[in-house]
């Protein structure tokens, strides 16, 4: 007798199947999936807030919840669910080229399209349709749908020693950002925030371009769509140059 | 305009719903509830398997995972999903009297059951039936339906410094452990390893008994069941002493 399981252990012949259902919603200033940073936390000047939904929406449901400075969430990859998954995804920290299994990858192409992850909590907010949480560091495009919540446990789930293959690091800020001067004017004309222009180079620091793109020379102008502007850049060795800002609703 | 999400972010007006499917079932020596360590990593001497159902369990789809120490699980909790959710619980750390909300807990009873545990990666095996994970550490029963693996990613997922609300440590081990001659003669003649009397060891001292029983005097015998035994204890003082080993199948 062992305390590995015995073959007596329980099988299940097939797959079940599980019913799920969305708890609340994000609102995210990330309107696309381009410009997303890669992991929660490379962005901190995003905050996005949780609008929990009819029954879950009630005060009772998140008592004791600021004593947590972060919290888990497991959320549906909306935007791709119905595009099935592969059993290899190509990660960006490897170039785009090399293969490693999809249980290997947070890509968003899995068997079931689930996402993971830690946020900050900055606050909670009572209005009319009920409880939200108000967030830092999300890396969640607007619209995601919530299925739970849970509170960050730094005794169990903090391991900073543990080792993680091909993603030992977070991934360096790749760019330098610069401001020309019509996007200079184009948020003096929008009256962009100061945490709004953080955000924007917070975000284009990462180069969000495609791995293909990155390795050679690359002229042409892309467009990132963050909370109501269209941010225009161009990247130039390591320098992402804003080149004009447009009013997006 | 601001980095904070605008009201015209789309709404969804009513909950949907997901579909979701069980990827892989674990195989462990917790046969129920009662017993298993609260959370992940309180019990090293128990190993457990994941294996992979039909066309997740093909060697492609983990390429590469032996590269990362630990993994995230999301599963479901099967023996209490159909047994609903209340907006408040009594968490064991507060001694099963104050209620906190539902997502300030990691309780069972959540509006979706589902559950998440960072485990360690032992090994990868091939079997007839495919791919199965070898984990340590892991909390969960018998039985358990798997929807997820992630890679941990120290970078992202390790802040040792977050705030934990009721529960900013790890349970203490509470109780010492000791082998009745009854229980030392039934662990010989059923030539139970040494690991599993440690995972015994670590079971017991976290004190599996309900909250309530903690406090008073308590002359009762209470039996675990793990892997193929039935371990029967009693507590006296800051004593488990096991009392005797029957075989269970």
């Amino acid at each position: 007798m062992n305390s590995t399981p015995s073959p007596s252990s329980p099988q299940a012949s097939q797959p079940e199947t599980w019913s799920l259902q969305t708890i609340g919603i994000i609102h995210s200033p990330f309107r696309e999936k381009f410009g997303i940073p890669r992991q929660p936390g490379l962005a901190p000047h995003a905050i996005s807030r949780l609008q929990l939904f009819s029954d879950y929406a009630r005060p009772e449901c998140i008592a004791g919840i600021e004593g947590f400075s972060h919290l888990w969430l497991t959320f549906v990859f909306h935007q791709t669910a119905d595009q099935g998954w592969s059993p290899t995804v190509r990660p960006p920290r490897l170039g785009g080229n090399a293969r490693v299994g999809v249980f290997a990858s947070r890509s968003t192409f899995r068997p079931n399209p689930l996402g993971l992850s830690v946020v900050e909590l900055v606050g909670v907010e009572q209005g009319p349709e009920g409880v939200a949480l108000v967030l830092r560091g999300a890396d969640l495009l607007d619209g995601t749908p919530v299925l739970d919540i849970k509170p960050y446990l730094p005794y169990a789930d903090a391991l900073p020693a543990a080792k993680s293959g091909y993603a030992p690091e977070a991934p360096a800020a790749r760019l330098q950002v610069a401001w020309s001067a019509d996007a200079v004017a184009d948020a003096n004309r929008l009256q962009l925030s100061r945490d709004f222009q953080q955000l924007t180079e917070e975000v284009l620091s990462q180069d969000p371009r495609p791995a293909y793109r990155k390795e050679a020379a690359d002229d042409r102008e892309y467009g990132i769509w963050l909370a109501a502007a269209n941010i225009r850049f161009r990247v130039t060795g390591q320098t992402a140059l804003i080149t004009g800002i447009d009013p997006r609703p």
